[in-house]
């Protein structure tokens, strides 16, 4: 009989991959939905209703679900208000809930999706699990951070096992039209200027589907802690923006025709030892072939001109 | 027209004297309570009947107290369990809802009960706010923690100024007849020899009269951030086992009779300085004039012979 896992946040970017790499694994995939019907097609995928933010339905969706693996992955992620929200601080609550429940309905594994946003961004060195500063300075940083110390303490000394993949800079289909890679990808194939700060910026890209792969073979591992996903390389956004325009061939781009935030960290980038060499995973796509995927998804989709 | 404050918890140990002192401070008390009467007669407080686990019922509780001042005492305390328990997790939660709420219905003060368990114990100097090492060893520490990683973080720009009450070793009238001092104090009185490890550890003793004092002159204070609450003096439990027996004048105290825990800490006291010269609190009793209220309460009150 196969392992049963639960995926929360099915729906969303990150989500639909993580759950599909489960699927290819060989789990039975269970996933929670709160809108009206489910909000996508998973081949393989049994879709359960359940409002997180409801003690009641986060007791019912367990029962019912029983997975013996949990990828708890919903949180609140609006573009530009996330960092901020107060809705922080129910997904704090709603997390807290599901742990909850999954340990005392008897689960063994859980997977909780972190953010690199729980380091310190002060330094230019890769960021290490276990050894870098932890400073978030934002309220989904802060709250992510403080459900990481509260679930490590509860499972210490219980066989129920856990990790938490910090996930860094994503992209790829359906991201947010706002967010840096995909505008600057829709601008070029629009064959319009992308204007962009400086772009010395370095960040640590991993194509979404890659993300997804990676948080199922951390589910289905047995490492326990912090484990960052990324890529590993140092990518500073021009490289990014010229590698896309190149691929387009269409449109250009303008660097330093915005102006950078004062206190835009200079380098964000994942030490991926631990992804790589206890998990055990290797991305499917490199940079190049990760923003071809972008571009190629763009065209056949349609965006608007 | 007086201020008005919620205290919640204001049934506990702690919380009576809290409230009372606010009454004495001349606000406009209100209380919270989860049974179906109120847990006891407070003069000039209004009770609200109020379960803190349910959102509902805590934006109601807000909304009908309308407090520009919020003592939040409320957790779960059973002796013994506290530092392990679950419900740690729901008070979490319960805490967020409240503050969430308090800010978002216009409160402008916020104090909330932490504990000296944030700290690591593994020095022996006085534990210093903003200074000492933070590292909990317990879930009850964690959360405490975690809570008030968060709170800071969502509170950082408002204008409802918070600050943070970490509580040493507190004693007094109504304290758990298994807790060292009260634990002492009721064989000395019976005359029998009270049972004790070494008693070399060092630990901060506070009348929770006085604890109750300082929670609310902290709360009418516009200090800012975590502020310990003890008594700032280093005092064995050697010292208070025999303080009590002086007192009591009858029975005997044992030391080294019980084997004391492998992970006991040498040291557990608190620096002052920010409670004495920041809020201006004093405490009314001496360890000496504490210990006395206690032997006098236990004496009026009865203690099982």
């Amino acid at each position: 009989m196969s392992e049963r896992v639960l995926v929360t946040g099915a729906g969303g970017f990150v989500g639909r991959h993580a759950a599909q790499a489960l699927v290819d694994l060989g789990y039975e995939v269970h996933a929670s939905h709160v809108e009206a019907s489910p909000p996508l097609e998973l081949p393989n995928v049994t879709w359960h209703r359940s409002d997180l933010q409801s003690r009641t339905d986060v007791h019912d969706l367990v029962e019912r679900a029983r997975p013996t693996t949990l990828l708890h992955l919903a949180w609140y992620a609006v573009h530009g208000q996330f960092w901020t929200s107060a809705e922080n601080l129910q997904w704090v609550t709603a997390s807290l809930e599901l742990v909850k429940a999954f340990r005392e309905l008897g689960g063994k594994r859980l997977v909780i999706a972190g953010t690199c946003a729980e380091y310190a961004w002060s330094t230019n060195d890769p960021l290490l699990e276990n050894h870098s500063e932890i400073r978030p300075s934002t309220l989904y940083g802060v709250c992510k951070d403080a459900l990481r110390r509260i679930v490590e303490q509860y499972l210490a000394g219980t066989d129920l096992t856990w990790a938490w993949g910090r996930l860094f800079f994503l992209y790829g289909p359906h991201e947010h039209p706002d967010r840096f890679v995909t505008h600057v990808a829709r601008s070029l194939i629009r064959s319009e200027t992308a204007r962009c700060t400086h772009g010395r910026q370095v960040r640590d890209f991993l194509h979404v589907s890659d993300v997804g792969r990676a948080l199922a073979a951390l589910a289905r591992s047995n490492v326990s802690g912090p484990v960052n996903v990324g890529s590993g390389e140092a990518t500073s956004l021009a490289m990014v923006a010229e590698t896309l325009q190149r691929i387009a061939g269409s449109g250009a781009v303008e660097l330093g025709a915005l102006p950078a935030r004062a206190d835009d960290p200079e380098s964000i980038v994942a030490d991926v030892r631990r992804l790589r060499e206890e998990v055990g995973f290797r991305p499917n796509f490199s940079l190049e072939e990760g923003l071809t995927d972008l571009i190629g998804w763009l065209r056949a989709d349609g965006v608007p001109r």
